[in-house]
């Protein structure tokens, strides 16, 4: 059971974020508790909930089960499933950035497999540098910048070694997360080749159930959203971002 | 690092709540609130969390830690932190059960050391019996009702088990949990006799801080709130509940 965070202040004023830590907007909290009643009315009860470690998915797993009343499920946080780290762009507008840059340049980081914005350096206001939430990651670890691949390549070990034993243990899984660190799960789990995963978006609030076969691959291939005409709307509206 | 949850909507009510999972009251959220402030005043960061499987509990660690800005550090949660299981007196009036047991039996109940009140019946609406948080535990293992001494028997291995080796690798480690198994918890620490314990009172929402020797135990006995003065007042009313 995958879950994106609401709406953040700043996807509200149109910024990139990235690892910067903004909370969630009064919609996204919204969003955050029709994720909670979307699961009680589907008769889901996780086991156990896997956050990043920024503060919007930790907010909306939190308005989630508290919905839910499931406040009590063990919770594992890791800084594998958050978002992409947007490097030298973050903290800049998008609209501005799409207009300085010009429309190819601006998509290829947006939605190129493996192109990367522009490293951001430590002493940047939006560097994460000295972040005491990432006091153990050694230097070589922690991102200055990261296209998609890079995404799938540090949020995979948690996959297979955190997430895994869960489900093997027959253990209904919840992982709360973002745009990218769950485009980098559904681009795994559905086997998506690097060119197809531009096109795909994932919206906010929306519980997207996958049942999991034997080897961990989906049964049905893209899941299945609990409130799939929303699904389907807030797609679109993703997809115009920056526009 | 000690947190009692702030009030809750049933200890506003003047029942016995128990393993009860009332959610905190408005006041009980300010107090959690005011909880997270202390810290940040104090210069506290704690490493890791550790909870009850109680509502109350988890949504004051959660308040807690987001207004200190502190969601994303790692929590564990255990039936072991839980309230004392108030047995049949769960749901109960407090006062009402003085009036109709007396001053005496009340009083064995609430503060002697080792007399539980009686055990609650499995199909009583206030029994835990059901709940899914408890699935994992054989029913030897759940409480139906405990005395103090039971609760420190259950607490103590998680302590040992769970809390020590953190504190073992230096880290600063909260806890938040209730008035019952913190009590267990400071009358281990401070190695208070049986006899001793019925008089100490632990005030709900101000952070309790502990230094601790090689051997984990205090080098100031008794330890230091964060706000001493609101501590001294708040203690003075919780000896005065169900009067």
């Amino acid at each position: 059971m995958l879950l994106r965070h609401g709406e953040s202040e700043w996807n509200a004023k149109g910024l990139f974020t990235g690892w910067v830590d903004a909370g969630l907007s009064e919609k996204g909290e919204e969003e955050a508790r029709r994720g909670g009643r979307l699961l009680v009315e589907a008769g889901v009860r996780p086991d156990v909930v896997h956050t990043s470690v920024l503060t919007r998915a930790i907010q909306t797993a939190n308005l989630a089960l508290g919905t839910a009343d499931l406040l009590w499920l063990p919770v594992n946080r890791s800084w594998r499933l958050n978002e992409r780290h947007y490097g030298a762009l973050q903290g800049k507008d998008k609209a501005q950035t799409r207009a300085e840059f010009g429309d190819e340049q601006f998509m290829l980081w947006r939605r190129s497999y493996d192109v990367p914005p522009p490293p951001i350096a430590d002493d940047d206001e939006f560097s994460q540098a000295g972040d005491p939430r990432y006091a153990l990651l050694p230097g070589e670890l922690m991102p200055r910048t990261e296209c998609l691949k890079d995404v799938v390549e540090r949020m995979l070990p948690y996959w297979y070694d955190r997430i895994v034993p869960d489900l093997a243990a027959g253990r209904t899984v919840l992982v709360v997360a973002h745009g990218n660190s769950l485009r980098a799960l559904v681009k795994h789990l559905d086997r998506i080749g690097d060119d197809e995963i531009a096109g795909l978006n994932i919206p906010t609030g929306i519980p997207l159930r996958y049942e999991l076969d034997d080897d961990f691959h989906p049964v049905v291939k893209g899941g299945e959203y609990l409130d799939p005409e929303a699904a389907a709307s807030a797609i679109e509206a993703v997809a115009n971002q920056g526009r």
